[in-house]
This record gives structure tokens, C-alpha cells and sequence, in this order.
């Protein structure tokens, strides 16, 4: 297996260019999927692709594309994420592996030359609901044609506008958007920071992810009957907010049991009136519930609803909820993850082999092509915030084992 | 003891005219202090003091009293209530309590002529924190000399203007509040609603007030670590939710635990950030504690207190909290307890000797005057909302306690 030689330096200066576009504060980003910031982060993402000798494409929803032709035809290559941020987040979610992308291929080109098989790199949108919460993915979802004919003029952003209208005032037309999708890609592999601590924890580089975690979201209405404070006993009330505290510590509970790597969280609470001196009438809850294993998954979800109806009906609580969102695990194409941890251990990059605990644009790409993605260590396990950071050098490591398994790939 | 007899129609007639002034829908009532229908309102009370011989007088806060004077000198016998209302309330908080004292002045001045004692019949001002949350009890605050001299132009209005303002702006200098201060007072009974479902469970029509129960409002901030919710595994987190709902639990059963009439109610929660996909940063919840007893309500927090800490500290989480209400119960004057309880008996009354579980102006004025307080039955043990109602029958039975007891303190 061949090594390849990765510029340290090139990396620093493409996070720091990048960070520029929709700075917030000394280290936050602000990059809102089709706003002026982002925008002028695409046309810098092109301007490296050039500089790399790739040639550029954005497609039908502004995903930027730098393509290596390769020699022979066939199916391609690609890697690449996304450089919307959270309002605010920071330099490195998404952003560092469209820098990896770029810079892998901008090194293989100088130091191998053209490929026999062509090799992408891109620069996606709209991955974390920046500004249209129900359009998240939406450049993985264009390419891979699961964008549905009217979300275009149906999604609305934070401010209310359509994600139609926002795509025409950069000089996208909607309608175009099936244009996007791409039936001719072989491989896919993104570069993502972790997230969160495993990696600092076990004081490893680098992950090799074999399955992006399934992800369920409830929103659990528990109703009540609102009471005055005093002068209700407690024996006769109908106490939403005692059932919702004994739902919450009951699912979280839950997945302490089961033990890594389920996870359970509930991040959003409303009570309706929220008044200090009553018995609410309504609260409102999240539960965000995690496991990248099919089977496992299913029954943590069983588990968890049974809790909760059953602390309902013990308390006369009247429960319902529904389910916003709801993704399967996605398990990477087992070759390539073994081609990752291959091209990890030859060039004797410490790494673990773990799941991901987040989701990402690959959940997308994995129904067009074989996937897998490479984690670098995020210091304190942070990420979606100003705060979020990822050594230099963590950060050349991973982008070491995406290009010498695109190597493997593309010029063997 | 003498039965005094109470006009029904009377009753129910100025329950309806009152009502008017600020109605809000087809029941309710927004009646803020200060605002032009509270004005309107203060006004039409202060009609019903002349229609019933008494002479009308405003204090300094704006407190309207009907006067009727005694042959012998000698410190006053005074029963009222307040206006305002919840925003929205109902007709009944507060609103009966002057009505009773009007209409018991006024039937005995029809049936007994000019009473030995002095007789007054008060409308007091911002019970409710209608319009400024710190001028809570304001009218009784002023009389019992409990306002301090830089509230007016300290405590602001939930739009920002300050109390002093709003009292200018009906004519009302602030800085001669200490002018309605009493110290004349010698007894007060105060009627009002029960605000619960005790007297409608047992089918009584009165309660006797025997104490007012201690309210104790603690703001706990729970502060954790925010983490992604799927990347930082379950075993290595500092989730404030978990640990709030722990305490929720907790203290709701301790109040259980300890039972009728300890009560606790968790109200109000607020999370930051509140984002399904990150576990919390901070939790902060109210607790609103009560008991009327003033030994009991230590034991509560006392335990309360514990049990937070202890979750607090295993859990690695800070804690800590701030007491913005500590009311400590109010033990009625048992003599006139018994003198309620006796008229109550002669009229064959039904009537149940019970704590308040609300806080109420009789508070207050239990610094300047023997007192305690009459409880008519809620329907549905509902109150601040416009769907709360009182049976006039059972007003009625209320205010015939009231008046026969009126009359054999100042008659007899």
C-alpha cells in the first residue's frame, strides 16, 4: 500500500480561509445554507479545486464538485461532507472533511497524476438543518434523488421563507433539483470530526466507522390537569410534570442499562403554562434514542415506549407522541470499512473501529454507493459550538487514510 | 347569636356588574391594578358603599373603604378582599370577598341600624401580582406599613413601567403611601373563594380558615454538560435532565409521603439550550412548597433540600438555588376562628375547618388585626382561570358567617 504525503500546513490554512466566510466571534462559524457567507465559502471551495487541477461542477441544489478524471471509464470514487454550520458552530464539523476531500485528491494528483478510475470531491449543503429544519441533507438527498418534487416551494426556514426562494435568490432553480442525482458513483468515504470523547478518551487519531447510529426522535405530550399549587392536594391531581420526570429518568435509565453504545437523551422540555404556583397542564418532551445496531436498536425503542405508557397509565396521565424523525442504523459496506483499517495499519495510524453516534450526509450516500466514513479526534468530545477543535495533526492522520485507501481504490 | 338575612339577588347582581369591568371572553375577567377598568372597577364598589350607608373613603394606594361608623369608640372591625384579577382570572378571586363585606355591611345597616363598634368594608389593591410581579399584596402591604419607601419607583410592571407611574397616572402619589397605614384595626375577616376541590368533595359550602399555609418558591439551576446527544456515550455524562427529573420525582413524593396537607409542585421548567439532539447544559425548575403548619413546613424543606443535594452530588452535577417567596404559615387568631366556626354551627351552616393552601392579603393583615378567613366552595376546585365559579348559594351561606359573626363582634 502506498503512502501518501499529506501538507500539514495547507490543512491549517484551508480551515482557517474557510472559517473566514460567516466568521462568529474569535472560533464560531455562523454558515447558513444559501445566505451570502455561504455562498462565498462554495465559490472558495472551487477556487481550491482549481488550484488542485480538478474540474469544477455545482449541481442542481449548489453542491460543489471538483472531479480527476480517471483513465479508464467506470464508476466513480467520492468524498467529500458538508460546510453548512449550526448558528452558531465551529470550524471543523463538516467543513474539514470537504477540506480532506480536496486536499487528498490535490495530493494525488501531484504525486500519482491522473488515476485510472475518476475521483470526486464535493462540497455538500444544507447537512444540519442550518436554516430549513425539515430540508437537513439536503445535498446527499439531491443526489441521491430523495428530495421530494414539492419540498422546494413547502419547506419553510426559521425566518419563513421557502427553501425554493432561497435557492432562486442565489441562482438555483428548483426545478432542476432531480438534475442533481447521481446513478455513477462506486464509492463513497466522508472525513468527519467525532463529536464526541472516545477518541481523546482512548488518546487515539482516528476512527473507522462501521455503522452510523439509528436515530429516533418522540416528542411526548403528557397531559395532566392544571391545579392550583396549594390548594389542590396531592393525592387527588392529575401531575403531568411528576409523570414526565419519571418518564425522563425511566428512558434514560434505560439505555444506561443496555450500556454503550445506546444512548438516550432529553434535551427539550416545554410545560404549558410554566408558572412557578401550578400544577402544569401539558409538558412537552424529547426523546432523542440512539444505537448503530438494527436489531438492539428495536429494543431499546420497545423498552422505552413501554416505560412510558406504563408510567401514564399508573398515574392517570393521558400520553401520545409522535415521531419526527426516525433513521435506521446505517452499516458501512464492510470491504471498504476493512480497506480503511487496512490503509490505517499499514501506515501505523493508531485507530479504533466504532460506530457514530451522529448522523451524516453518508446515511444518504450509502444508498448510492458503497460508504464509510473516517473519524479524527475532537478535543473534549465537543462539536456544535465556536469551542469545537481538532489538532492539526489528528486531522492529517485521517485525511493520511483517505488518501492512500482512495489510492488503493483509484490507481491499483 | 343573631341570623342576619342576605339578599341572593344582590349577590349574584354585583358578581355580574363587577365583572364587567375588564371582562375577557364570556366568563372571565383581566383586571389589572391601576389599568382604566380597575378604576372602574374601584369605582362601582365605592357606588355600592354609598348605596349601602357606608361612607367611602380612598387611601393613599388607592384601597377603597366603606365606613360605617360605631357609638362607642374603639379600634375597627374590617372585612374585604381585592379586585385584581389574573390575566386572565375569573370572576370570583378576590372579586367575592369585597362583594361579601359590601353586602354584609349593608344588611346590617338595614336590619340593625348604626353598630356599636366600627364597621369597615375595604376593596384592596394588586393581590395578585395582576400588573407588577413584586407588588404582590400591595393594598394589605400599604395599611399593615410593608411597603418600602423605594418600591414605587423600583418595582416595574410587566411592560417596564414602574408602580410609581402607574399610580401617578390614576392621580396617586406615591410618596404618601405611608398615609394608609392603620393602626386602628382590631379584627379582619376576609371571605374568598377556596381555590380547591376539598369543600366540593366533602359537599360543604364554607370553610373556616384556620391557617394560612407557608409557601416557600425555591429556583434550582441544575447546571451538567452539554454533550452531543449521540456522541458522548451514556456513561460519561453530566446530564442535568437526568438529574432535575430525579429531584422533580423527589420532592413531589416527599410531599406525598408526608401527606394532606403538604403539597409541592414542580411548575415551571426551563432547559438551555432546550435542542433535542444535545444533552443540556442547565436545568432550572421552580419548586412551590406549602404547609400550614410552621413546624411541618421545616421538616419539608429540610428533607426537600436533602434529597436535591444528595441527587446533586452523586450525579457530579452543581447545584444550587435562590428562595425569591418564603411566606411562613399564617396561623389564624384561634378566638375568631372559634367565633366563625360557633355562627357558622348556630345557622346550621355546614361547614369544615381547613388550612388555605393559597396565600391571600389576610396575610398580611394578620400583623395589625386578630384575623382569619371564610372559604366558600370552588366548582371543580377551580381559580384562576375565567371558567372558576361559586354557587351562589354557597356565597351566600359564606357571607351569613361572615355577617352574623360581623354582628356579634360590633352589635353585641
Amino acid at each position: 500500500m502506498t503512502e501518501v504525503t499529506i501538507d500539514n500546513e495547507l490543512v491549517e490554512r484551508y480551515v482557517l480561509e474557510l472559517a473566514q466566510h460567516g466568521a462568529h466571534g474569535e472560533t464560531g462559524v455562523w454558515r447558513t445554507v444559501y445566505s451570502p457567507e455561504w455562498v462565498a465559502a462554495q465559490d472558495l471551495v472551487a477556487s481550491w479545486c482549481v488550484e488542485a487541477g480538478l474540474t469544477v461542477r455545482r449541481d442542481a441544489v449548489g453542491n460543489v464538485w471538483g472531479r480527476l478524471d480517471g483513465t479508464a471509464p467506470g464508476r466513480v470514487i467520492a468524498s467529500g461532507s458538508h460546510i453548512d454550520s449550526q448558528t452558531p458552530g465551529g470550524r471543523y464539523d463538516g467543513a474539514l472533511g470537504v477540506i480532506a476531500a480536496v486536499v487528498a485528491l490535490r495530493a494525488l494528483r501531484e504525486q500519482f497524476g491522473r488515476p485510472r478510475r475518476t475521483l470526486e470531491a464535493v462540497s455538500l449543503c444544507e447537512e444540519e438543518a442550518s436554516r430549513f429544519h425539515a430540508a437537513r441533507f439536503w445535498g446527499s438527498r439531491a443526489i441521491t434523488a430523495r428530495i421530494e418534487r414539492d419540498e422546494p416551494e413547502k419547506i419553510r426556514g426559521y425566518e419563513g421563507e421557502t427553501i425554493g426562494d432561497a435557492m432562486r435568490s442565489v441562482g438555483l432553480d428548483p426545478t432542476r433539483i432531480p438534475e442533481a442525482a447521481r446513478d455513477d458513483l462506486d464509492t463513497w468515504i466522508e472525513l468527519h470530526i467525532e463529536q464526541g470523547p472516545i477518541l481523546e478518551d482512548e488518546q487515539l487519531p482516528v476512527g473507522i466507522v462501521w455503522s452510523i447510529t439509528g436515530i429516533r426522535h418522540y416528542v411526548v405530550e403528557v397531559l395532566g390537569r392544571s391545579d392550583h399549587a396549594g390548594a389542590r392536594p396531592m393525592d387527588t391531581r392529575l401531575d403531568p410534570m411528576a409523570g414526565a420526570a419519571e418518564m425522563i429518568l425511566g428512558v434514560i435509565d434505560i439505555a444506561l442499562e443496555l450500556g454503550r453504545p445506546a444512548v438516550t437523551t432529553v434535551g427539550k422540555v416545554n410545560v404549558e403554562p410554566n408558572l412557578a404556583p401550578a400544577v402544569p397542564e401539558q409538558v412537552t418532551f424529547t426523546v432523542d434514542t440512539r444505537h448503530p445496531d438494527p436489531v438492539e436498536i428495536q429494543r431499546l425503542h420497545q423498552r422505552q415506549e413501554e416505560l412510558m405508557r406504563s408510567v401514564a397509565e399508573r398515574r392517570g396521565l393521558r400520553i401520545s407522541w409522535n415521531i419526527p424523525l426516525d433513521l435506521p442504523p446505517c452499516v458501512c459496506d464492510a470491504s471498504l470499512v476493512a480497506l480503511l483499517e487496512q490503509t490505517a495499519r499499514t501506515q501505523q495510524i493508531p485507530f479504533l473501529t466504532m460506530h457514530s453516534g451522529a448522523g451524516h450526509d453518508t446515511q444518504n450516500m450509502a444508498a448510492a454507493a458503497k460508504a464509510a466514513m473516517i473519524f479524527v479526534q475532537s478535543e473534549g468530545g465537543r462539536s456544535h459550538t465556536p469551542e469545537e477543535f481538532t489538532k492539526v495533526e489528528h486531522a492529517v492522520e485521517g485525511i493520511r487514510v483517505l488518501a492512500a485507501a482512495l489510492h488503493q481504490l483509484a490507481y491499483q
